[in-house]
């Protein structure tokens, strides 16, 4: 088992990385403080996963809620539904709630942990390979809203986080792909080595050699783990860098409506156009695009945008990013493989243009 | 103007206290950091203050949400409608939301400016002597849900808190008196010295002589900044001596559905259950019980609890109290005026007899 830090000063928390981690009682109950627990997770997760964590349990009063499944639940109804069950359970405000799932059930119960008689404690227990490296890290939480992705939230960190490599066994393909494209954004964002290691093992990490995906989620995480650490709530900017692909990856998941594409799917295509637009403003040459685009196809991932969105759709959900400030968009752009930028300076006519010969024709 | 200072390191954050405060559009633009505002009001107070407000406001985009008025709206429904407009509306992060009005607008307006993309700027106009020394100060923010109030929020604060001393002219008699309620709180619980001011000043306080009305609001304002400053999110126990008369007040709250008993009329009906109960316990003199419930009565505050409510309700509503730790019900109770401590090394079966014995018979 590996164990890394998210250095938070007196919030720090470590994430676990191994094999069988479920069944580890010991790493577990170390971070919970009442004999009250509540596990969240879904209606898929639930059956392969929650005895088993049940089992590394026994010795506290656990309850469990079971949400549906799918992005598309990410939002007010369902979080509603835990407010409502956490009190007709009666859940004292130091009760440990635990996230046992992908990065909807991650998102949505560290949100309802964070705002739970104003906070109780959770715990991360990602299930997928995308929450095992993105946001199971970070204290990112909350829910969509029909106007746009994550628009109602919090920064709220976890306890911890344990990763059971396990769990990736019984992943379906889609969703290892759609985990693959945050794995390949660390790469391109931060580190080059990482991005040429995951050109020559890309076909291994897809077939789940033992060895390759600890080793790349260890590194993606190791790679949150410290852009987290030196700007937590993505004041100074160096944060926002982990939204590469994310704004126009935001816009294909609200446009095409939630869950109809998976997360992953939508930061790839997202990915292959930032890429493709900062070659387009001269940063980044035709070669390495092309090495992006390569790499996420090897992954399985989709790099066009789907059909049915237009350049005016993508634009307008696009307008209400978060990253924008004083009324302009930043953008998160690539200088070249391995370090990206936050910029508002660029030309807001060659985005269109791109968007408009990206899509569709009479759309 | 007297100017007071929440210390809570990086977000500290000024309580300014004078009249005419809302003219003062120095004041309140040194805390704005975009063009973007939204000011947060209700339809009673929206007619007295709002155009006030935004001519001090005229250099900004200003725009404004008013909400029903009443403590039954402080809910998830309306929380969304706040969401839906600041997203039809397209405000950005950097923007800043002003909460006009008393403690519901506050409490509704600090949680959606909590958790609206994660986080921005507000700002407290309270217009409510309860508002004003009570919810507008420390950064509680949250709705009720259907069962029990404030279970879902989040400690957030302010940029600022303006108290501007004209918008009590307008405020109802029996509002005033909910105020009151909470004034006198501050004495019970840290400053014998106060609570004999308050019973030497209380008929020139409800006449809201000028002097008395700023002396008042200072002191209790000071006395939560401190308690504040000292235990932000009441972990050390010390916070949580705020809640005197509050652990019975929510449960008449609850209990008799929101907004039927003003806050500040449930609260001092609390004061007087958790007095009566400080002297059964043997803690508080009669004398000083009596004291208390005279008080009380001067400003017109409800010192018995109402007919519908039985001695079960109250319990179970008890039970469900925010400070439950380790299945234990804390209460906050009265060593002597100007001392509370919070304790559950009480007498369980004393506090349901009390009850009991207090509550209508048959019920």
């Amino acid at each position: 088992m590996q164990t890394l830090t998210v250095e938070l000063g007196s919030r720090s928390y470590p994430i676990y990385i191994g094999e069988n981690l479920l069944s580890r009682t010991d790493l577990i109950t170390a971070h919970i403080n009442s004999q009250r627990v509540v596990i969240i997770s879904n209606e898929t997760v639930a059956p392969l996963y929650l005895e088993q964590l049940k089992l590394s349990l026994t010795e506290f009063n656990c309850q469990e809620i079971i949400l549906p499944d799918g992005e598309q639940y990410k939002n007010a109804t369902t979080l509603e539904s835990i407010f409502d069950a956490l009190l007709e359970q009666r859940c004292p405000r130091d009760s440990t709630i635990i996230a046992l799932g992908g990065g909807v059930v991650g998102d949505i119960t560290g949100f309802a942990s964070a705002c739970y008689q104003r906070g109780v404690d959770f715990i991360q227990i990602p299930t997928t390979l995308l929450s095992q490296v993105d946001s199971s890290v970070g204290g990112k939480t909350g829910i969509n809203h029909a106007l746009g992705k994550n628009m109602i939230g919090a920064f709220y960190q976890p306890q911890c986080v344990v990763i059971d490599l396990n769990t990736l066994k019984t992943l379906p393909a889609r969703e290892l792909s759609a985990g693959v494209a945050e794995v390949i954004k660390y790469g391109l964002l931060a580190d080059a080595d990482f991005f040429s290691w995951l050109e020559k093992n890309i076909e291994k990490l897809m077939q789940l050699d033992p060895q390759c995906v600890s080793y790349a989620i260890q590194t993606s995480c190791q790679c949150k783990a410290d852009i987290v650490a030196s700007d937590e709530q993505e004041k100074s900017g160096r944060r926002a860098l982990l939204n590469l692909g994310h704004t126009f990856g935001h816009a294909i998941e609200t446009g095409m409506g939630y869950g109809v594409w998976l997360h992953g799917e939508a930061v790839a295509c997202g990915m292959a156009l930032a890429a493709e637009f900062s070659a387009r403003t001269g940063w980044l040459c035709a070669q390495d695009v092309a090495r992006i685009k390569a790499l996420l196809a090897a992954a399985k991932l989709p790099t066009s945008l789907p059909d049915q969105l237009s350049a005016k759709d993508m634009l307008a959900v696009m307008a209400m990013d978060k990253k924008v400030q004083a009324g302009k968009l930043n953008l998160i752009l690539l200088e070249q493989i391995g370090t990206a930028v936050m910029t508002h300076s660029y030309d807001r006519a060659l985005l269109a243009d791109m968007l408009t010969q990206l899509t569709s024709p009479g759309q």
